[in-house]
This record gives structure tokens, sequence and C-alpha cells, in this order.
């Protein structure tokens, strides 16, 4: 398995860099489990998804907490067949045979409702792609379900659902979408959008 | 068919509002042919792929002008069966059969060839996903290969592909990646990232 993310962050304020900086000490407490990578675009976060998603979260919870207009974008993704396994990436959640979609939803439920709670309200949207399947729109709709009764859903969108609420919850919710969705050792993707502080309505 | 994509601004300056609404202008000679709907996380355009990426590159293109740091995210669909047909999005261009990959490469070789030349210096990175279809990295591995011979591209990195180059050959060549890689009438998705004026290091 191998399993990541390139993620990027774009606090809109003309002090960017200070807050993209200050931020990054989020990342402490996680980078002995991850393997990170940096150039212009983005930052590539190699590791399990949990400790990915947990780097994530802190990552845009410490840059919202400027009180800045922020916005985190990843591209998330786990058993792509074009990467090589990865020992970093090992985690048994993502073997053993694919259980019932119901059973899938229920443990997603239970790991949205044990979440952290972080303090700071986001709002996310994010698709799901399950490749390398006949009927990924089964899968899809599965987790949209999951979605609609996750305690953070805020409304479906063309391409994306979008999710609002504490983000322990909405990273944990995007999380469960990853990992409980498409096979165990499937190729699943996730194009994810969070932000903070937005003077735009909703 | 149903296409179009979900798109964000992010320019990097505390006068993030101005830039954004300055920029806006730019989609005036395509809103003829698209749908357009907003809220507080992104802009929903849905039309022809020809028409949406002639819309984002003029988008994009505008706030860069600014001189600030501006990205655009934008995650891009066609032929999602969970979406009704729309005659905004009818094109000739996806439908038929599947023609031969040594083809469907040179078609999209040829038209970043004709692409406009816009004067604006562009890094993009994204990912395309085929969905339903069975053998899928066949057909990313076949735009991978596009990609390599593009002109605009720089380096491949794990999830993605990153590209720099005119303004204009960069999305010219991120249309071809949709419209020629997977089936015609097929499930195709991008997670697109574009950056200007970036002060970080390659």
């Amino acid at each position: 398995m191998f399993s990541g993310a390139q993620i990027s962050l774009y606090p809109m304020t003309g002090d960017f860099v200070g807050v993209i900086t200050r931020a990054l000490a989020a990342l402490d407490p996680h980078r002995d489990r991850l393997r990170i990578e940096t150039d212009d675009i983005s930052t590539l976060i190699i590791g399990t998804p949990d400790v990915v998603f947990a780097a994530m979260r802190d990552l845009f919870a410490a840059a919202a907490s400027s009180g800045e207009h922020c916005v985190l974008h990843a591209t998330i993704s786990r058993g792509c067949p074009g990467e090589p396994d990865d020992p970093i990436c090992q985690t048994p959640e993502l073997t053993g045979p694919m259980a019932p979609l119901d059973e899938r939803k229920a443990r997603a439920h239970q790991a949205v409702k044990d979440a952290a709670v972080i303090g700071q309200e986001a709002a996310a949207q994010f698709s799901l792609y399950t490749l390398g399947i006949d009927g990924h729109m089964d899968e899809i709709y599965g987790c949209i379900d999951f979605l609609k009764n996750s305690g953070v859903f805020e409304k479906s969108k063309n391409f994306c659902t979008k999710l609002r609420g504490d983000t322990g919850a909405v990273f944990s919710t995007v999380h469960e979408a990853l990992v409980r969705f498409g096979p165990p050792a499937g190729h699943v993707t996730i194009d994810l959008t969070v932000s903070a502080n937005s003077p735009s309505k909703r």
C-alpha cells in the first residue's frame, strides 16, 4: 500500500508566508510517521491515512487560528497501482476482504462520533473516486449516504459534497470516506478543499 | 453528457476580494455558453469542456496579471453517471467509439500546438481519473506519455503530473487530458491546481 496527499495551504493575506511558516509547527508531532517533500505548488505527505489526516487537520487548524481566510487543498490517494508499497504506509485497516456496506457505514459513523473536538469551524467539499472497479457509483452513493448522516453534511453539489462543522469532525468524516469506501486494497482518491474564515455568503 | 467544474481562485493578498472581483470580467465573453453558481467555497461552471477551459484560463490569467501570488483550483468532471444530460454540455467531441490511443495522443498534441498564447507563465499540477473502466491505469499512462511530450511537462510527482509554461498551452494540455483519455462518453475527472507568481522555489 502507498498512501498520502499532496497538500497546499492558501492564506488570503499579504503575510501568507508568515501564516504558513507559523502553522508548520503543527506538523511536528506527526513528522516521525510521515515522509515530507515540498515544491512551489504543494507538499507531499506520505504515511498511513490516520496520520496523514491528523497532520492535515492540525496544519489547517493552526493556519485558521490566525483569523485570516485560509484554504487547504489536498489531493489524497491510497492504493494507486502506479506507486510502490512503502513500509511507512502499512496499516491493518486496508487489508482483508471488503465488509458489507452497512457495516462499513456503521464503523465510519462511530469514528466520526469519537473524533477529537478542535474548536475551529471548517467548511469543506470533496469528491471521492473509487477507481478500477465496476459499479464505482455504488461505493460513491454508499459514501454519500454516510455523509448525509455524518452530522457535518451541509449539501450535495455537482461533482462533490459539502460539509460544515468542527474541524475535527470534518477531517474525520473525509478520512472515513477514504478508508471505508472502495475495496480495502483498492485505488481510491479524494479531491478535498477545506476553508475557514471566508467573508463570502454560503 | 454533463460536464463542468467547481472552481476556486485564491489570491494570496489582503485584497483577495478585489483581485477576484476584477478578474471576474474575464468570464464575460463565455457567460452565454455557461451556467454559473457560486457559494463560499467554489463557483460551478457548467458547459462543454472547451468553453469551461477557456473560461478558467481567462479567469486565471486575469487574476495572475495582478502580480499577486494567485492559485486556481478546479474539480473538473465529464460524463458522471449521477448527473443529468444537459443541452449546454452537448459536444460532438464526446460521442462515438474510442479511437486508438496513438490517434488520440496525436490529436491532443496538435491541439496544444494550436493553443492561443496568453503571455502569462503558469505552473500547474493535476491528476486524471478515468472511472468505471477496467484497466484505468492504461488510459492514465497513455495520458502521462502525452504530457511528457506536450512541451509543458515539468515533472512527474506522486499522485499527479506537474506542468509549466504559457497559460494557454498549460490549460490546453489539461483540456486535452480530459477529453482524449477514457471512453468518449465515460466518466472522467481531473483535480487541477494552477499557480502564478509564487515566491517559493521549484
